[in-house]
């Protein structure tokens, strides 16, 4: 049978289960990414698991969140994770070489291989003809282990480009363009599988773009074929060896097809405050803006600086505009101030930042009270920016260079000048000081981790109890953030490796009464949350279900789950319920309290159940989806006590 | 008489006072620069005086200390600081732009006139033959609005430099070099000044860095004539027409005089906690360092990260190394871009940060618990760095590199290479976006100041009462530096126009309990300090002055105080206080109780007097050097009073 790109790499991968959509299959894992904010609790897993070296082909923890170093926290947090790469056979990016995604694409993405991150966007990767994931940080911990990752099989979701990108449109409005036409979960369940003729106009970065923000759809991955413009990239990374072609079957089906004609597309902006809220440029055209933000995985690329340069250079920015630059890669950067786009955007009034992921994950760059910011990152969720009530729209270089001039949101194709045709560095940087390659096994062996004074153990968790009394917190609405859950930015992430301080922020942005409420709860068995659909969207923090849980969270009855969130939830030992009954989500209320009798025999007997809703006489059926495996991890109270026992038993 | 430079620019500038050292002299102010950090302050200060248009020739308004957004507040402070900039017809200087002092020196200073700054560092631009000072938010406050700036008049302490620095030592030597003679208040009431044979290899920039570190010997100010290396200088920044000469007269005499013969000179450092702790490289070489910072208004010139990027050029910085490089003006970060400077320091591995002043006043970059961090930074004050209990060394560009390259305190004289000759740009950009001019009064007069929710007014002060009874709530030693007793970093300068908010710091690093014990005596009429020699030493935020004010401080006694704190303790109606014998010290201890009688009376008529401690039996005899003018100040209840008093009385 001819296979299209996904199946065959899943096919190659294959360790467990059948492919079918929705069936849960195991995936041998080759690659590996943890970036700083993840990174650290993976790393502690490590250790509570005595894993002694990497399993993977290559494993490597990038630091690129948590970049501010204001006080001890973060510099020991980025001492503690090179030492752990030193320890257990990993490579090691320090803070300056950027964010993990363009990094690892530079450096080590291989086509043909699986990539699991603990990073949401690590389906960026999949532009290299790669089967890259984002996960939560314990299932990137189990497969250093060299365990396999669980998940559904995705339905292959095929997007036929056809036609070329009219001048001042490029690869952000191409997924704007796929954003506009499903919203937020409509790649729910989905590999988002790119091909056709439109594909050669597209380079390898072009496609890293369109990658990284299939996290927006919700999907699995994103995956585009390893071809000529694949091996032209690792040619100018001095990795021409990495290379093999990868390439749907003649004949290939897709479970879903669709078509975007490249040349109808025109200039489209992500309004406030969802990346799926997308028009077209021209339509709010004159709103005028405070700050423009060029940066992020999601326009990582050289050209998405250079044509910004290009479009400022000779001219000054609009009075009172803040036109942030955030460098991805040290060797992006490096050729950018060579080719001397640096240059062009300081003299137009840029204001320069450090190479990383800075204000795209709420680390610095947030906008004055009440003032319209437009930036080329992937999400504009509520407060990730850092400011409350924020106000972030979404856009391509082009749109963000055109509005920094002139200070209003801008149609770039209304600007009067040709549109700048951005030359590739002639000789690309590779010789900088990238990444630490990991150590030789012997010498590994002895190396200390160096834990500073913010960095706590993972506390234990109680195996699942049989009977369950949980008074509802709280009651949600739809597309409920992981930002919502548990914030990023910079009040929060410094305590990632740091439970009891970090769970404090829990749900603060929709009730910051929760963490008291909560924790009240854990003594007497803890307590439940109530949500609508595609609860859990965004971030793959797993510290969004750990903190809850730490809290007392024992049971999360939604609509339906976010896939990353809901795996998270598994792996921590809160059991993700779904209505079976859409309607009975309207039933309940914050205050009610669900009564769940022998637990631990009805979920390994059926998916489906009753509970009650207590002094109610209310019954409301909801549904588990656990696989076997699951069942084991969720009745062990989390795959922490899971793994340690499997370690055991391992000798 | 024949006159030396200070001697000429006081006697220009005088407004009242006789140019006896000690005495108080009032002096026209030119030029004021305010920071964001202190700016705010002022902004609101000239409100409260219902000040219409700026009075000076060039007053400044630069954003440089809070450029970390990781909320609506400092970006609202920016649009704040904007707003008033343009009400009051000031310069305004956007962030991303640089450090205050290289860009005023860029674009604003001007040989002969006097310039008053709300920074310590305001110094630096005696490198420009301008008689440069550092001075509290209020004082710049009353500048802007015309008034006269009153200081002691200094005593002239001439440098005459001779010889010519060897290669691997640079103008950072020669500053370190007078600390390591004198150390942190051998410059207390003196301006020093520079002249002699030596000068002349010494370019405009190098005398900047000399210039600017005479704030931590102590000094009024740093004097350097106006010669053809400042033409040069001014040319190069197009504006040549700027330029006169100053130079001291044939047979012009000096209070002080000593020399350096900078031939003689050898790499110098100062180890943890003060600059004062000086004692050649070559005598700690091999101490491992974690972190080299290169950087700050005490090594803002193109040549210090040249000769930086020289050195580490097609070489790698050693491994676990975070070799930061914080350019400090828009401007010269363009032509390091240009020159290539920037891609070698990348290509070496350094990280990039945004031109400002950063990690020197804590906002970033804070070094890892327990490791030792090298700076070129001017000051490695005890928590400064934003790390508790960090270890701070300051040094040369030249010492930074070498050691970052070896991973260890390295004397650059011991690599193996040819010192770096570093050649100026031909053509340095001068056509960047840097400063926003004034705009015409009449629009200016319809500007309205934009007050994000952060932004509180000032409280009311009472006046002086005539009695006291003030517990004495701390007993502190020597050297206690203004960072001691007001923090900054980025935990509370966020809050620096948001009075209750930021007094919660206040003394946080000596006695946490500070805090809530002052607030506690407001009611019952306040509270005293007791400390050492060299009393508020340090960065010239008035907020050190202002916020223990509001927590009841009515009376600090001390042995002797620094300069910048004891004007802005009185400015704000805490009422300074020598002990007449210093030996007294010891009879006081935290807990006594200090009485205090007829005090309206008493500062009026004599310098001295007794008051007795309760319960003890004991009298103190003390001493107040208030002027005339300053007990006018103290019995209203501090400036603010004052000022509007006076601006009532003009009608």
């Amino acid at each position: 049978m001819p296979l299209n790109i996904t199946q065959k790499l899943i096919k190659d991968h294959l360790v467990a289960g059948e492919m079918v959509p929705g069936e849960e299959i195991g995936l041998k894992i080759d690659q590996t990414l943890t970036q700083d904010a993840t990174g650290t609790l993976v790393m502690l897993e490590l250790e509570a698991m005595e894993l002694d070296r990497a399993k993977t082909e290559a494993s490597a923890q990038y630091v690129d969140h948590n970049l501010i170093q204001e006080d001890n926290k973060n510099p020991d947090d980025h001492l503690f994770l090179q030492s752990a790469a030193r320890r257990f056979g990993l490579y090691y990016s320090r803070p300056g070489n950027g964010v993990s995604h363009p990094v690892h694409m530079q450096r080590l993405a291989k086509p043909g291989k699986t990539l699991l991150g603990s990073d949401s966007h690590t389906c960026a990767n999949g532009c290299m003809g790669m089967l890259a994931m984002g996960a939560g940080g314990i299932d990137v911990a189990l497969a250093i282990a060299g365990e396999p990752f669980y998940v559904k099989m995705p339905q292959v979701w095929g997007v036929k480009l056809t036609g070329k990108l009219p001048d001042w449109v490029s690869a952000k409005d191409v997924i704007f363009e796929l954003l506009r036409r499903h919203d937020v979960k409509g790649g729910v369940g989905k590999v988002v599988e790119y091909f056709g003729p439109g594909l050669k106009n597209l380079s390898a970065m072009d496609r890293h773009v369109i990658a990284n923000m299939g996290a927006e759809l919700g999907a699995t991955g994103t995956v585009f074929p390893s071809d000529k413009e694949v091996k032209r990239f690792l040619k100018e990374q001095d990795r021409e060896d990495d290379w093999i072609e990868l390439e749907a079957d003649n004949g290939a089906e897709y479970d879903i097809l669709e078509e975007i004609d490249l040349s109808k597309l025109e200039p489209l902006i992500a309004k406030p405050s969802s990346p799926g809220n997308v028009v077209p440029v021209k339509d709010i055209a004159g709103t005028p803006i405070y700050q423009s933000y060029i940066g992020s995985s999601a326009n990582p690329g050289f050209r998405d600086f250079a044509v910004a340069a290009q479009t400022v250079a000779g001219k000054h920015i609009a009075d009172g505009i803040s036109l942030d630059i955030n460098p991805t890669s040290r060797q992006m950067l490096t050729d950018l101030v060579k080719e001397s786009h640096i240059a062009s955007l300081l003299q137009a009034g840029a204001r320069m930042h450090q190479a990383g992921c800075n204000g795209c994950i709420g680390m610095g760059q947030a906008p004055a009270t009440g003032r319209n910011s437009l930036r080329t990152t992937p999400r504009n969720f509520p407060g990730r920016s850092g400011t409350k009530e924020d106000s972030v729209y979404l856009c391509s270089p082009e749109t963000a260079a055109a509005s920094a001039l002139m200070g209003k949101i801008t149609d770039p194709r209304t600007l009067e000048m040709d549109y700048p045709k951005v030359k590739d560095p002639k000789h690309p940087t590779t010789d900088v000081n990238l990444l630490d390659s990991p150590i030789p096994h012997g010498d590994a062996k002895t190396i200390e981790l160096q834990k500073g004074p913010n960095i706590a153990s993972i506390p234990k968790m109680d195996p699942m109890p049989d009977e369950f009394e949980l008074p509802i917190l709280l009651k949600m609405g739809d597309n409920i953030s992981t930002d919502e859950i548990l914030a990023g930015g910079a009040r929060v992430l410094p305590y990632r490796s740091n439970l009891p301080e970090i769970s404090k922020f829990t749900f603060e942005i929709i009730d910051d009464t929760y963490y008291k409420r909560g924790k009240s709860t854990v003594e007497d068995g803890g307590h439940a949350v109530v949500g609508g659909f595609n609860y859990g969207q965004g971030s793959s923090r797993e510290h969004a279900a750990l903190a809850p849980r730490y809290l007392g969270l024992r049971v999360a009855l939604v609509k339906d789950f976010a896939r990353i969130h809901w795996q998270n939830l598994v792996n921590f030992g809160v059991l993700p319920l779904t209505f079976v009954k859409e309607e009975d989500y309207d039933l309940l209320k914050s205050g009610d309290t669900l009564i769940l009798t022998d637990m631990r025999n009805k979920i390994q007997q059926g998916y489906e159940f009753d509970i009650d809703v207590k002094d109610k006489n209310q019954q409301i059926k909801v549904r588990h989806s656990l696989s076997k495996r699951q069942i084991e991890i969720m009745l062990a109270g989390g795959i922490i006590n899971w793994a340690k026992d499997r370690q055991a038993a391992k000798g």
